[in-house]
């Protein structure tokens, strides 16, 4: 019975649709209509209209909780689209054992950034495509089948012709640096539905960083304020009190215990965040 | 294994119960407690409060990408029922493949209005409710436990008895036409979660009216505003300008490209569009 | 096939996380991974932030809803915990055919009140969480993998040690009383999103207090403003009126009939709602 339920396919959905339209409804009776045996997962419809860049680093931190494997893993749909109806490309991407499907505009910079990308292709077969193909909403028209195509086990070859990793759009995204006055100078990324302030500092580059020092004898600072050292977890200070710690994505975050950082430090996606001996 | 697969139903939800509350929640639970193996896919559940108009415009532009079959097919349930618990109907309708449970006050009025419905009853036999039945939540006590009756097979005729068609509320739903100054005048009826402006001109409509003419030569006024012709995509425009599509729905759409024509053109729902030669 | 259909196991979700970032599509994620044979039913994300007594009360009016059994039963994972990563237990309750796994924070004080817990345990088996064990994401590494393998069917003692009933938190929950000027009284404790006042007003209270009185002979209060009788539905008294019903779940609610009460009464949770004949 085990083996029975992990073929299973899993389709995860991740788009900046929200929620008030039928969008993403729709998208999943497309599926639903080709292989009627999957799991539908979200992600989030609530990635900001058109942010690209919310949505690679959302698609980065989420895929590898999903079941994987070979030749099958599960497949990670990716609508945040404004090219849409353009010229831009539709990819697949087969990493790690999952697959991705996805515009080529950047949305997957973060996954591939490692270099573990396998094959990657352009969905360009119409044959796995709805008809009429609109040019608004390729989520349903293309998107939407192509995933539910290789959950039902075709070749990914199928939908379109392979291309060379190095022709897919990549955003520019900022690493973290150690400034001239030796400060580990990151930036604020991500801010969560709690008010959390995710940085792009890791835990190994912070460790690499503070070099054996200890971490509550380090400073963080944004803006004006200043945190003493990293704690282990939110309730390590008092209620209302600002902590820094390496939150559920192994990235530096500043928080609030009970409360929210981001209205308490007016702070905003691109801030910069100091980490000092 | 196709076979096997193509068996297990679709129940969709649309309601406008928020999601903030334990509602769709239990609607599920009801469900799954009578018939464990079906599909719940959420349609939407943000529909302003009590507007039946928005809700019966949403299932007729989504149902038809949902599975269809004989005897089964995918069973729509939609609980937008400002009359709960006085003595409005429930109603089942059987059409194209599809069965529908809602309450008889408008909300399938764009489904039946083609004419192709095959079959419809009112929900009365108590044998297949919730007890004890609420007098505010017939979504739980009523519908849920009907759509999973009928997702196990049971012949909709078990539920209540067959009424005429012509028995059923229909909203009263405004069409384009030409004026004596021979434009097509129609309206904004929906509002998308982009700021998508969607009109109810229908492509079939806007051809019959321009009659060979280019789509480019035509004008499409909205307030005081003019958009030049009718383009392919979004993108056929430079970011944050005006366009004219015809969208997804295959109706006529005022869209700004990466932006939102709602603030931009201080739209409501209601407000004509214009479209000249 | 209903003995195979009854044996595929619910968990259900309830979280304060909202739906813009991954968190609980991530949880999807692990729960899958380890059995792929689950549903997965979201009762709502949406509870305000670190609420406590409202994700009790969400709990404990929607659990019954769920498929029951022996000895699996539905999961329901509550992930409302401001004390992640301190010293608070994680919980897993066996009741009424159903298991929890929640904070040891009062989460469950609703659920335990009548006496019917079974079996309760401190999860604390390092064999079953996810590694590493973040000190912010429990919901990801500890309450995911344990509900997962329950569903497999373990041995909940497998997951840690049993503890006594009388050692979990319990919140403090008000309940109405009958004044020294014989008015039943009692409070809002929830608004839902259409606004109605939902009290801890129940039907069984209520008859108890009016012995034998008739309903619309009763007056209730709300700071000053009145409403005669207990009506049937919302739709007993003309659009835009007040009006007070047992809703749907048991509980005296005040709403106004296709309106918003909270609005309309500036209302707020925890207001004094008064009873008199």
């Amino acid at each position: 019975m085990n083996l029975q339920a992990s073929h299973i396919p899993v389709i995860t959905l991740l788009t900046d649709f929200g929620l008030e339209d039928e969008y993403v409804g729709v998208m999943k009776g497309v599926i639903l209509s080709i292989n009627p045996r999957v799991d539908l997962i979200d992600i989030t419809h609530n990635i900001t209209r058109h942010d690209i860049r919310q949505a690679a680093l959302t698609v980065d931190v989420s895929f590898r909780y999903f079941p994987k494997g070979s030749p099958k893993g599960s497949i990670h749909v990716i609508v945040v689209d404004p090219g849409v109806g353009g010229n831009r490309k539709v990819l697949c991407l087969q990493q790690e054992g999952h697959f991705f499907v996805a515009p080529d505009n950047g949305v997957l910079t973060m996954v591939v950034q490692d270099g573990r990308a396998e094959k990657i292709c352009s969905i360009t077969n119409k044959k796995y495509f709805l008809k009429p193909v609109s040019d608004t909403f390729h989520g349903r028209d293309i998107f939407a089948p192509a995933a539910a195509h290789l959950s039902k086990g075709i070749d990914m070859l199928c939908l379109g012709q392979e291309i060379p990793l190095s022709d897919i759009t990549r955003l520019d995204v900022p690493a973290p640096f150690v400034s001239a006055t030796n400060e580990l100078v990151g930036a604020v990324i991500l801010i969560d539905h709690f008010g959390n302030l995710v940085t792009n500092i890791s835990e190994a580059t912070f460790e690499r960083f503070k070099d054996g020092a200890r971490s509550r004898e380090v400073v963080i600072r944004l803006g004006r304020s200043k945190i003493q050292g990293v704690s282990k977890s939110y309730d390590s200070v008092k209620i209302g009190s600002a902590v820094a710690v390496f939150g559920s994505r192994n990235l530096l975050e500043i928080s609030l215990n009970q409360g929210d950082a981001r209205t308490y430090f007016k702070a905003r996606i691109g801030q910069a965040v100091r980490v000092k001996l």
